[in-house]
């Protein structure tokens, strides 16, 4: 086994998930990351705690929603199964990362509202989002299975106590701003984070990570912007997708790729047209855009929003954050453009003023 | 796909496990399966079932076995799971059946202990254990992998309809038998079956299966029984068992081959030294030994017995049924034996005397 693989294994149950005796763990993978689950068993064994490992498939799932009527109800073994757990470790894996692109779009949103339970319990709990390298992957990325795996593993094993230690000045002077401005190619965009906390993203949720963000005040993000980057929202790719919004609502949408798959997001539910995320990416050991959100919005020079859903930690005392069963992350370059908070620059064509 | 495989996934789906809307399911299957996986999801979908798929894999069990110090503690997130289930499929689908063999026994006995409540909380739900041929299987059969998948559908599916008819005569007449005596090569057992529910076994909870099974009364196992087909406990391979009871317990034990894996087998805890299980094969589909019990019992012209634990639907109404955390069952051949019930001969050189 590649060595590599072992010391992923390592930091998601220890840095990301603090897996300790008794602890029962959900992980979630498919096949193709068969390696990674061997070595998540040995750690976890190692701290004491209870593996239960579920097959992921996006093929299974094509299967089960096309078969399906779409008169979905909420798996209640699954939920309970949640409820009990400690931590989940989810393992990105897929062999085809198009393979629920024939899916219909309105069904994959209803089953979205209905499993919306089990998503929050899962959230509740100390959870991990992580990638292992495929050929399906590496291939979106252009490139061969060896080089991707330099590159996932180039931005995954690294010392994240450093990272955090890095990134505090950003999630400091966010968490004081009341208002943040990005301007950048075709992108003006002002949204209130009053009152909102920002997170030091470096590596407990999402690994790898590298990004500082927190929530808008869900009705005050005006203006527009433009998603220079693809993105993918269940298997389905998008690209150029613009946005205008006022009173924190999407007015106005396209996209230059897809915008059938962009309108079905937006239809999901009423906060699937609000922003719950806006983070500012600082990894700079992610070195190129390879259609993986879970890279991609980590990258330096780049900011993202999310339509959907606030996670709760970004939402202060007696605010609130934006509600719906879906979160979407889109990015836009920043390397020649600029971030303000309240009047005052923090990053200009890409460098923060403090470096 | 093999449309043996759908046909396979229908039956597990109607007629083992009966799935209508909204039942939660939960399907237990290795990568090996993955066919299987995809005709079963799409198999619940079309009926409005809920399938949660765990990742079974020997490999990981063993590097989990290994790392972990021993003081196990039970998975609450696991027994919720099932505790939330209206069913559930395991699909045995190893990889490599030798994969645990170098798991301490005892080790794997202590972990079969703490999580008996997750063991009897799914049998407690409809449920069924099946097989997916995959190559490991195969060659453990001594057959090629074409071979091998002409060999288990062909056991598999089959009008289990009419099964359950032709075996109606033997339930019928075990059901209302008090004491059973097998007589075979170096074997003379007699046990008492007052009170218990003979069941006809056409693969509810065994596919294949084609058996007719009940439980003795724990205390009254009295004689020796040569057990001259292979088992395999955990992953250990054992032969030529030979064990004799008194007052319904083992008192001497031998075995040809991994006497080690035996003892251990047998100091699982109080109930793994007395029988839980009385079977007899009528499935002449089956026709010769694979080493995988959940054929091999099956085979016409065969007892089986099983160390440990009764099933609660063999147990009569104010009578106990053995009770353990284990059961293995173990195979003798009667084609050259017999067979009695209250001192009448049902079976002789493996044809019932009714046929």
């Amino acid at each position: 086994m590649d060595e590599r693989v072992k010391e992923h294994a390592r930091i998601l149950v220890d840095w990301c998930t603090d897996v300790s005796e008794g602890d029962d763990v959900v992980v979630t993978a498919s096949p193709e990351a068969h390696e990674l689950v061997v070595a998540l068993h040995d750690e976890i064994g190692e701290r004491g705690g209870n593996p239960l490992t579920l097959y992921s498939s996006d093929e299974a799932s094509r299967a089960y929603m096309k078969a399906h009527d779409g008169d979905f109800s909420l798996p209640e073994h699954s939920l309970a199964m949640y409820e009990e757990a400690d931590a989940a470790i989810h393992v990105r894996s897929d062999p085809n990362v198009s393979a629920m692109s024939d899916v219909d779009g309105e069904k994959l949103a209803e089953r979205s509202r209905v499993t919306k339970p089990i998503q929050e319990e899962r959230l509740s709990k100390r959870w991990c989002l992580t990638q292992h390298p495929t050929n399906a992957h590496a291939q979106n990325a252009g490139m061969s299975l060896a080089e991707y795996r330099d590159f996932v593993y180039s931005a995954t094993l690294r010392d994240w106590e450093a990272v955090e230690e890095y990134q505090e000045e950003l999630r400091e002077r966010l968490d004081e701003a009341s208002e943040v401005r990005v301007v950048a190619d075709e992108t003006d965009v002002r949204m209130s984070v009053d009152g909102m906390n920002a997170v030091n993203s470096a590596g407990r949720n999402n690994m790898p990570s590298g990004e500082v963000f927190t929530a808008p005040v869900p009705d005050s993000v005006e203006g527009t912007v433009h998603f220079d980057k693809p993105l993918i929202h269940q298997g389905r790719e998008m690209e150029g997708v613009r946005l205008t919004f006022e009173g924190g609502v999407v007015v106005e949408s396209s996209a230059e790729r897809n915008e059938e798959a962009l309108d079905d997001l937006l239809e999901t539910d009423e906060g699937a047209r609000r922003l719950g995320e806006l983070g500012i990416g600082t990894n700079r050991e992610i070195d190129r855009f390879t259609k993986n959100m879970l890279f991609d919005e980590k990258m330096g020079e780049t900011v993202h929003m999310a339509l959907g859903r606030a996670y709760d930690e970004n939402v202060g005392e007696g605010r609130e954050g934006n509600d719906s069963a879906v979160h979407v992350d889109m990015i836009l370059d920043t390397s020649d453009g600029r971030i303000e908070f309240d009047g005052e620059v923090v990053q200009e064509n890409g460098e923060f003023v403090w470096e």
